[in-house]
């Protein structure tokens, strides 16, 4: 007896039902769904990734179906029939069933219906059975998808994985936006981005990319802010300049475009997602995006930054421009832009740094970082920095530093980007905000 | 002119040098050492994973070598000539040299000699500047290959990779080894194991695995604890006892020899790994272990659990008797495992719950958790415990969860053994310990 792991390795597809047509499998899942008609019933299984369409008749199966209920699990043994209806070709004509284990209580939100209508609020609250939903998994999976492109381009680009602590000393982009802990009777604070370690670790393995939490404990309660994420980071020697590191994050968007195509059709087709076409990303300056928005009466006050509005104008501006979804912006104001960006030699009010927009939102910042121990030093002194509280970070400038720079992306901002929703918390697992700590 | 990327797109080895001997390439590195001979010199040059000999002469390039020094960073370009003495097969006629930058002091250390022998101590506190020395980040480097190994494993046997919060309501594992903090006015501690979540995402894709921080605020300084490590985990439904999870846990074990066996030879002839050989691994109860422990008068007057030292006996005692340096212990008492631990039918005194020890050290922790919601809640009353403390995630038995189990493995402890190293801070980037919070 083959077990459907063995038939079907990854996703259940038409192809993969043709070849065991007739055949005998067994497959272990929920009960979605119990559809009774006259003389048989439709018994919907719902698998780690897809929804099987069962066929019950008591004439091949002499379980007693009313022993099962929406979020019963079973064992089922049945024969594979070609059905070009169903999702994924086929149908099983059920012989056996074995139950496995039965819910205490009918669940409060029906997994069943296509689509969930809960309120977000509904939603994170039921979070850990309401992720069951097909739609609602299917925005993780794809989260995986964005990851494993992700992690595969660094790895065929030579960058190493690495891990640094979250528990730390300092801040690395400073400000009051830090959690706070007891360590042991020091004072410790969670890392607001890997900066320092990403850093040193790129003087010593020369690339390195690291896929872990980021902690921002700041008091907005906004649709694009998390206070704990995911962050996708790289660090990069030996650069010419901060378009060595632009290069490399729009290759990497498109391998993380292109794993999504290829491996994730299913849920994209669950989710009606357009995949954001990618070619070359435009980039403008600053002061460009500035003058721009000035052109169209659009500007802020906001003299050394950009308004969550601003973002959203200039990208409608990029895409019909440049037909690009994606816009870099380059040379932010160095007073903007945290102690360790190196400034432009020419103008040194400006900032070798980036962002990238993407449907209006920032996803990413990024730049070149100082690598002379002097200027680094210069420019802590010049912020009202102590360079003797950043004594262990320093070690590495005042050592040796080849020149460097990287970013950093947020997952579920990208994620959020991609599948066109409204609410950063839809694209985190368990969000943590203002009010919410579970579940 | 090619970049050394562009034609040694992974380790530099041999073969790859003898495909372009006599071509020129573009090379970027540390001055690693500079080795002043009579009518030339060698120029050590450290790249991202190995050690590049270049030979330096006034005759072929007019740079002042005297500009140079350990930790300058350099662009070279040479012509690649075969040389079998060299750790890659070739060596670098070196034409041109532009400084990329020098450093502001000489290293406390010298990171050219072929041991660093500084003590641990040393080692940590200097550790932004120590991880560039060669056997430094081998290890890490071997860290990144038993990530890939578990990572790989579990995607190609459909497991889903999740990310869940690290900031949670309330400890996984009881007792007082939680780092507390306060999260906007409400308390909240760091995640002692993704386990609540874990198991909720088992009902949601049938197979997940998780890749990420654990915290544990013990008190303990030895040379096997960190407050602060990477685990490895994994749950997956559909299980038909904990054997299942011991047959993954051996199955993604082996792929992760073997992912170390073929794209790390370079890190594991540095540090003279001796890898295990993992076929069947051998399983006792705790019970039989105890037994052979009193039979050779070894058992210590801990009746619940294993001593450290029981641990590294009985692993010699596997070895010699069954020729494996792992050793499954199953069956521990139920009183020293989690709530959500699966108790034996036939003996509810055991727990359904195993350990992994290899090379006398506990590397895992994994069982068969309770899916059902009445069982799980009588025994979270029989330990003291309030089950509405715990709603959220009992909210997922409430409504139905298929049978399942999964495990937990940390990562600097499974690199520790495979290395033989004597103490868990040396696998561990920047390590987390009772008194250091930095670097």
């Amino acid at each position: 007896m083959k077990k459907i792991e063995d038939i079907f390795p990854a996703a259940l597809d038409a192809e993969a039902a043709a070849k065991c047509d007739g055949g005998d499998i067994t497959v272990s899942g929920a009960i979605h769904k119990i559809r009774q008609m006259t003389s048989f019933a439709f018994v919907i299984l719902r698998t780690g990734r897809s929804l099987i369409q069962g066929v019950y008749s008591s004439d091949n199966c002499d379980f007693d179906l009313s022993r099962l209920q929406e979020g019963s699990y079973v064992r089922v043994l049945g024969t594979v029939k070609a059905e070009s209806r169903t999702e994924n070709g086929f149908e099983l004509i059920i012989r056996q069933i074995t139950l496995l284990s039965s819910p205490a209580e009918q669940m409060p939100v029906s997994l069943s219906k296509k689509y969930l209508n809960v309120s977000l609020d509904v939603n994170l609250s039921l979070r850990p059975i309401v992720l069951r939903h097909p739609m609602q998994r299917a925005i993780f999976k794809l989260q995986e998808g964005i990851v494993s492109g992700f992690r595969n381009y660094m790895l065929a680009n030579d960058f190493t994985e690495i891990h640094s602590p979250k528990i730390v000393k300092a801040g690395a982009e400073g400000g009051a936006n830090l959690f706070k802990l007891d360590y042991f009777g020091q004072q410790a604070y969670l890392a607001q981005s890997p900066q320092f370690y990403k850093q040193m670790m790129a003087a010593v393995f020369d690339r390195v990319f690291e896929i872990g939490c980021v902690y921002r404990a700041e008091k907005h309660s906004t649709s694009r802010h998390l206070n704990e994420y995911i962050g996708l980071d790289f660090e990069m020697a030996y650069i010419d300049s901060m378009y060595d590191i632009m290069a490399v994050e729009t290759g990497m968007l498109k391998a993380v475009i292109a794993e999504l195509r290829k491996n994730y059709q299913h849920e994209l087709g669950l989710l009606s997602v357009q995949l954001p076409t990618i070619d070359h990303i435009p980039a403008l300056t600053f002061t460009e995006v500035k003058d721009i928005l000035k052109g169209m009466g659009k500007a802020s006050k906001l003299y050394y930054d950009l308004e969550p509005e601003e973002e959203e104008i200039i990208c409608e501006y990029a895409k019909n421009t440049f037909g690009s979804e994606f816009l870099f912006i380059t040379h932010y104001p160095s007073a903007k832009r945290p102690f360790y960006a190196m400034d432009d030699a020419d103008s040194p009010e400006f900032a070798l740094s980036f962002d990238l927009l993407f449907r209006g939102l920032e996803i990413t910042t990024g730049g070149q970082r100082i690598h002379d121990y002097n200027m680094q030093v210069e420019k802590m002194k010049a912020r009202g920095l102590d360079p003797e509280d950043f004594a262990s970070y320093l070690m590495i400038h005042k050592h040796g530093m080849p020149p460097h720079g990287g970013l950093g992306i947020g997952l579920e901002r990208l994620l959020m980007r991609i599948l066109n929703l409204p609410n950063v918390r839809q694209t985190a697992l368990f969000p943590r905000d203002l009010t919410r700590l579970e579940p």
